[in-house]
């Protein structure tokens, strides 16, 4: 199951072209993942800043950018982590308007296969690479049990929100 | 009534002393107030973009810190409107635990009125001035009628929350 | 002498109404205190990662806001800090133009006083209070002696630049 | 010639694990973006505003981090520009410590290749494409004259600063 987060944009996000700062997008995307790591149980406080000897810094991101979004635009992130190998896990992020998320505007029998496509056309598709590693020697660790199983949860078929 | 609109820290907002970086602070205060907007059904977009020919620009902000605020704190931002003159009107913000937001935890016949006291000593407070302007002539313009209606809204007995 | 720190203002600092956000301008002023203490040759990691085990939290911001600046802008920010007693000092922030800043364009003798003096008009005013603390008490601590030799430097007659 | 873009990373950059934050790397490679138009003569208020009916939105992102960047930091961006197509091009940047700009540092005969590389090894590398487009209609619009000219001087042979 995906993990989905709900956002509306905010006007610090937005920029003098009048929409979200390209660079913005990124951080709506790693909101999306404190929130589902959050509903997981995990303390962010403390996973964030290393406090337990484990950090997990992103190694690469990307972004492609859709459509623009506005100031009140109210979206949805759907969240997806996968194991890439023993020290490292990506994760995607679609970036879709609210109301797409709604099962009755995209699963209606009166619309046409077209006009649901594009309902679900995502604003914008993010992906970001994560390694654990040791902060003391800066190596590698493995995925740290609490993150293989917060993968493995989001993995399965349901689709959770939070 | 007050809007109080809830929020977690999201790590883009610490910095590298493991707290909100301070000027953030007014940021979230700023969403709080586009919350409260945007629950009394006003277009963000339009409103932010001065589409309508009227602005509302802040002349003056200020905040007190009394707690640092982490990763992952769940916290409420108590907003309060108030008219200045015909064309400027202020806004105050408390920021507390969400925790101290829960009626229950606050009126506990058990607890002492300092530990209540303590649950609602704020996190910080702000406050922010705005004038209306005509665009056009950048000169003053009377407090728009959604706005004086939206503070009307927000100074009456009940507490609002979204 | 106070300290000068000149900035071209960037396109993230702006949002959808076109102009620099308002909590961005005390980014700014943070920036240039910043660049003040590096020119005093404070490690600026160790400083604001209160490594040495002294922290020098904002306990309070102000800001005053004459006139928009846009992306583009170059800026010049007067920095000058002053002692409040043995524990806390304050920083105040004058935003102009850059030209304002050459000596040529406001002390010339052909143009008038006025003219001189909205040149130097502030673009925006801002001020901050710090207080020092033990990091593992939280308890006041006196301001230490490369703040005092700072501050000191920075309250004589000359003008420093950087 | 590549152009370079110089600046010191602020504690407004950085987040709770004591690094600049991740997406805080393309906002600054955004910045060496508008520094190098700047010095092309190129207006950044009605660039970025579109004021001029074309607007040159960000299309895809990418950015790698080698190494972590700290507050205080000097580094320097160097900046290449690449046509991809009559409505396209891309950008690279390369992130590298600021001493690593000098040639009497890098090209210096006792030390060995090893070190020089090491001290070329980008901290991190960064990729922005862009497509003009036509404001009114929101179509593709061909690569206005005034990038055209900037792209072919920054792919020249010699190096540019700023």
């Amino acid at each position: 199951m995906a993990f989905v987060y709900s956002r509306v944009i905010r006007f610090h996000e937005t920029d003098a072209a009048g929409v979200v700062y390209f660079a913005n997008v990124l951080t709506l995307c790693h909101e999306a993942y404190e929130a589902a790591l959050g509903a997981a149980g995990i303390d962010l406080k403390t996973f964030f800043s290393a406090a337990g000897g484990v950090a997990v810094p992103i190694t690469h991101a990307e972004v492609d950018f859709a459509r623009p979004l506005f100031c009140g635009d109210a979206i949805a992130i759907i969240l997806t982590p996968k194991t890439l190998d023993a020290h490292r896990f990506e994760i995607t992020y679609e970036l879709v308007y609210e109301a797409a998320q709604e099962p009755s505007s995209v699963v209606n029998p009166d619309s046409s296969a077209s006009t649901a496509g594009s309902q679900l056309q995502p604003l914008a598709r993010a992906l970001t690479q994560h390694v654990c590693i040791n902060t003391q020697t800066r190596r590698r660790h493995p995925v740290t049990a609490e993150l293989v199983d917060w993968i493995a949860a989001l993995t399965d078929a349901e689709v959770s929100s939070g």
